[in-house]
């Protein structure tokens, strides 16, 4: 599986285009996603005027990390607090959440955010405008560490170590309705999603959200930590590179030659709408993903390789890893 | 089952009064239904100022009836047709269509409404605004139906007894996924649905969406017809009885004495909130019910009697069937 997206960026050069031709309905129905960021064109003249990133959701990019002057006593207070030995893919979740990857949401969900989110794969923020949430990034425990927590306002959240990595604040506990929160993120319940047998069935009762607070970033040693490009050094990577829009491709397999034809088409279309340096994102999943998929490493050297090849240009070609877990 | 809901009317005179506290989250749940039409009072001043029925969702009452003047003609092409036999559940549905109900619906679900209302609980409008819609109103029909309508792009809906009811416009026709229904709709694919036994797992593996255009009125003839009042016909008894609040119980059961407090103790804080005339609608489901639901016409008579003894005033309270079934 893999997806297409486009983020252009904010300017007024772009031609005037015409686009997909949508299904009859009685309602406009929400945009093809690969044209929902385009601006409307201001003006047919080429002449660059501007170019800045589109916001984040919720208008600010999230960064949940302690400062570097204040690590030492949330230590020292997160050695004080029960703790929740986090999964591997909790562990993944949290590095999602740190960097602003699910922005606007500032820690796991609690249960507001979780319904919204299975009810109307929406947030509705303070504001009142509604943001795009389809997934419920969410963290579950057992009975056992429900009653460790207590009546703890806080908890520490260690790796396999036993090594913190984050504070959770403010926590609030809640039910983990496993079979409702399957039935309603795939619209079934049979039997072999991998996502639901790798972590949700085996996972606790009840869920636990509270506002995030990252002492020790999520590293992985695999030699592949310098491809974590956060949305912030994206962000300055595009900025660094003048793109005038930009274009993610989020994969978990190699890329083949209908991905190819993909990139290389969007791309031309892009230029053909009178951008002029549009960047591709080539974002390969990090996090979990089917056993029997390819590992991250091999699809890394495959990802290069393509590059090298002049499939794909690496001056206008950005690869680096999306932490998320396959979900 | 039965649900509370306080749609008031727009009025400058109500005091300020302060809102239930809401759960913590980082952002802002939907408000409290009951709380929800509430006008941002402009003055603390009791005077009566203006007050007028809000508006229904997307802005203008759906009524989907064949002009009388045109019935003749529309029955006469209705009858070149290919037919659909509706059930029991879907006449109600064209019922609720028909009358607004289910405003800005314009017919049956075509597949971007069926999938909105599936993955946002909500559909998103030409103006860019969006609406609850939380019920899939869809028409269901079998493999040889589909191919009776071959490349017709209407088609005549008819009752039991075969006479024509209405016809559907511009249809679309789209799987039936009745798994991926039950799963986002109930959360769970549970055996013992009442709605999904009764009219989503014997129906047909397509539907079909279009726009209605309703030529002969569902009547019931079972002496309740006059209390089946349409959602134009309440706006106009509320206005003719002056309310500046009008707050609505919706139930499939008899009224008890938790119903009744609930109402009772509603219009008391809505006194309280500074509105001099809030109108009670309590508002039975005349449609499918559970087979061991107590029957309609019991339940009307039973509601006469909870006025009559003075436990709902007559003088504040319509009593109205709500035509729509169980679902």
């Amino acid at each position: 599986m893999a997806a297409m997206a486009s983020l252009y960026l904010k300017t007024s050069n772009p031609h005037s285009h015409s686009f997909p031709r949508l299904p009859k309905t009685h309602f406009t129905p929400p945009l093809n996603l690969s044209f929902r960021r385009q601006p409307t064109p201001r003006t047919r003249s080429a002449t660059r005027i501007s170019a800045s990133l589109i916001d984040p959701d919720g208008g600010k990019l999230v960064e949940l990390f302690v400062q570097e002057s204040e690590k030492d006593s949330k230590l020292k207070q997160a050695l004080n607090l029960p703790k929740i030995r986090l999964s591997r893919i909790d562990l993944q979740w949290v590095h999602v959440l740190s960097e602003g990857w699910a922005s606007p949401l500032k820690g796991f969900m609690r249960e507001s955010e979780f319904l919204q989110t299975l009810h109307f794969n929406s947030l509705r923020l303070e504001n009142g405008s509604v943001v795009n949430m389809s997934v419920p990034i969410v963290l579950a425990i057992d009975d056992g560490q429900k009653n460790r927590l207590g009546s703890f306002t806080s908890v520490a959240l260690v790796d396999d170590k036993d090594d913190v990595v984050a504070i959770l604040n403010d926590i609030e506990i809640y039910k983990h309705n496993k079979e409702e929160r399957t039935a309603r993120t795939w619209g079934t319940i049979a039997p072999g999603l991998p996502y639901v047998e790798e972590a949700i069935t085996p996972a606790g009762n009840w869920l636990v959200g509270g506002d995030l607070e990252v002492i020790n970033p999520v590293q992985y040693e695999d030699g592949l930590d310098r491809f974590r490009l956060s949305p912030t050094q994206l962000r300055e990577e595009f900025q660094r590179r003048n793109a005038d829009a930009v274009f993610a491709f989020q994969l978990r397999n190699p890329v083949h030659n209908g991905h190819a034809l993909l990139m290389t088409d969007t791309r031309r279309r892009l230029l053909e709408m009178g951008y002029q340096n549009p960047v591709l994102l080539l974002h390969p999943l990090g996090g979990y993903t089917k056993a029997d998929d390819v590992p991250l490493s091999w699809r890394m050297k495959q990802h290069e390789k393509v590059l090298e090849d002049g499939v794909l240009d690496p001056e206008t070609t950005v690869v680096s890893i999306f932490p998320s877990p396959m979900h």
